[in-house]
């Protein structure tokens, strides 16, 4: 142990400059994005009313491989990037694995996720195309954080629409993001149509990530030079996330080692996808023989259980239409506390690449989560994210496996942030007051089966 | 700024291998610490019924200039250190001065503050001796998080007498503490004698550090191969917290400036120890002029407006009796955010240092505090400790005077730790609910007046 290093940083000049856009290299490229409307194929132009131009155009871009990381961006990663990969030698010990396991912690990130990869990205865009005001929605509240932050960061105002659940219960991250400027609206409001007619129907409706982005898309729709940004889910925001599997990679390589199995927490798919297609490009165009496993809670499975068709990423229909595993778009998730993988779609680039077989997924109770969380914490030292448990029990699962096999693999796990500010959690379940929910078949069935009428 | 390294880190094999003791370097020893029933001073062995041997050692060691990092307990540093050394400068720019502003981020550790340190070592070495279970007292969380870490790396049970007040405004810290898994007590209990009278005199007791220091001796004393650990004041504790300003000392030569003021936080004094001795070393051997500023909470003024004189530790006087700056062991601080920082005394080493003219100290009002943490918040991207906010403030009072004066000064300051576990603060701050305490003279006079019979 003593001889070998357990935390690997870069230097500042190892820091990826470029980001990596998987598309070019896939075997088959992901289906269009495509106008509600008129079911014709997006062009960037058609994004621009929402979205910063930059990003639109990396959203629909399949020929360009590599985006430089603007120098700004560039600049404010270095306050927190290189993050450490290390190795979690306690945590083996603990499960007496030949195994060797990783883990990228994102969680050292000043806003204790990686959200912050892509929020400085779609703000600085912002700001460079003379932007002054933009919108955005949060579930747990890493990514209104993190978009909080960047946004002070290049002169930005910034609403929030905060799901209202999770604007009850979790005050801290409200305050964070009050705390960096940002105004925080809880979501369904009175403040947009769409919030409102949530509202008539349903006067005390706890809110849901797909009725915060209708609202948010909205505002910036109705707001001087304004524009809406998103945390996950979308082509550019997977783009941004690649610089923790950039920098993983070098890591990997100082360790001495290349793993066997890659796995990544999985809501909309923006940090399984920033740790897993740098590797993957090796799959891709060198036939690398690696494992990519996405791992989502069982309470909200639609990579497991979801099916592929053309649904819309938000509750009111205000998005494009993208081609996606889904649960349906009025999927309504069971209350977990891994508020950032309550989200009924997966991104078009995963989805597509699910199709084909690249990447495995596995649905993880809670309650697993949450012990897997627990003995990472108590070995490793730190409290992990309820989502990011639910790459941890996955790891642990294939550690095990190993050591009932007797083979020592080499598996990196995306430790995406850390629980302090979800303690809330971890307290229902020391007391045993946390459940695992079941899911009926037939409840995803007359979910999905409302999406006929789209395409 | 893209030519200069935003955060500094050292190598693993930079990272220090001994504990620097200021003691054999001080002009003035520290006066001896004195049994409270015969008056004299104590001798190592005279501790080793409350604390582990080699601390005890440590405590009373005026000739050792290096104390070895143990093994084990390096390992475990490894984890997290070298932590970073910062430089600020968006800090800088938006205070438009021409001071060069760094801080060393211990609010990297896993448990989020540089308590981890002594933690670590102080479990160790009760491991070391054979012992199985510890006590201690914690009042806003941050010791009491890094000892149940560090509790459980070393296979130790650890009960914790956590202040009342925290224990039911702070449940988040609560948590962490039991997700380690440690017991934690709600201070004062009834599990004591020492609780069980102030109970007994005012049922209905908010709790404090010194009430909960006397509840853990007494567990400490009446359970079998048990021990008693304390997060601050002592000096094996200062002693541990070198490892803070040794790495800053290395950090500092790599970023090519040496510091002309240096600043901590205070309460009992282990985090501003920690970053001030290996420093002070300099100017104790070498003469270097540097100054060191221990920037204290106007509402807990024990160095700058406190008096230096034997006192005891807690409440119930069952700590020998300590040299010190202190407002009197029943001197009840105001219910202020900072809750590391409501203690009555000083370290007898930083007391001693400070009779003698090595430091200074300013106390900083709550709103100062905080309106320096959300700027450093708004431009660094973290948010700041409650407690960490003194030493930023303090900091931002320094790079104005520069700015007046048109010098450019050297500042460093320790970021003891994160807020994110603080953010019922940060609310009531936005909200504009927070508020100054005024502290009359006459309080403090007649807290001190109380101590006259004791030597």
């Amino acid at each position: 142990m003593s001889d070998k290093k357990r935390r690997i940083f870069l230097s500042e000049k190892e820091i990826p400059t470029a980001w990596y856009n998987i598309v070019p290299d896939m075997v088959n490229k992901p289906m269009p994005i495509l106008n509600p409307g008129t079911k014709q194929p997006l062009k960037p132009e058609d994004l621009f009313p929402i979205f910063a131009e930059e990003v639109s155009r990396q959203e629909l871009n399949q020929t360009d491989s590599w985006f430089e990381i603007p120098e700004p961006v560039r600049d404010q990663y270095k306050k927190y990037r290189s993050t450490p990969l290390v190795r979690a030698t306690e945590l083996e010990k603990a499960l007496d694995t030949p195994a060797h396991i990783y883990f990228k912690n994102e969680s050292v990130s000043p806003v204790g996720s990686h959200k912050l990869n892509s929020a400085l990205a779609q703000a600085y865009y912002c700001k460079e195309q003379g932007i002054t005001n933009i919108t955005t929605e949060t579930g747990a509240g890493q990514w209104g954080a993190a978009l909080s932050y960047a946004s002070k960061a290049f002169g930005l105002d910034l609403a929030v629409y905060m799901v209202r659940i999770s604007y009850e219960q979790k005050p801290y991250r409200r305050s964070i993001m009050q705390t960096f400027g940002a105004q925080v609206i809880a979501s369904p409001s009175m403040s947009t149509k769409a919030g409102r007619k949530v509202l008539t129907d349903t006067p005390n409706h706890s809110g849901s990530l797909g009725i915060a982005i209708s609202e948010a898309i909205e505002l910036a729709l109705q707001t001087p030079n304004c524009k809406y940004t998103l945390g996950s889910v979308l082509n550019h925001v997977a783009l941004h996330q690649t610089v923790i599997g950039l920098e993983a990679e070098k890591q990997m390589e100082i360790a001495g080692e290349y793993p066997d199995i890659i796995i990544g927490c999985f809501g909309g798919g923006s940090n399984f996808s920033g740790i897993a297609y740098p590797f993957m490009r090796h799959t891709l165009k060198k036939g690398k023989k690696t494992r990519f496993i996405a791992a989502e809670p069982s309470s909200c499975p639609k990579l497991t259980r979801g099916i592929f068709q053309y649904d819309f990423g938000d509750e009111a229909g205000y998005t494009p239409l993208l081609p996606m595993y889904t649960l349906g778009h009025n999927f309504a998730p069971a209350n977990i506390h891994a508020g950032g993988l309550r989200y009924h779609g997966a991104g078009t680039i995963v989805s597509q690449l699910k199709k084909d077989g690249f990447l495995e997924a596995v649905d993880i109770p809670q309650l697993e989560s949450f012990r897997a969380g627990t003995l990472f914490a108590q070995t490793e030292g730190i409290i992990p994210a309820p989502e990011s448990c639910h790459a941890i029990a996955s790891a642990i699962r294939e550690a095990n496996q190993a050591k009932e096999e007797g083979v020592q693999k080499t598996i990196l796990f995306n430790l995406s942030g850390h629980g302090l500010i979800d303690m809330t959690a971890y307290d229902l379940f020391n007391q045993g007051n946390l459940v695992d929910y079941d899911l009926p078949e037939a409840v995803i069935r007359r979910s999905i089966d409302e999406l006929e009428h789209i395409i």
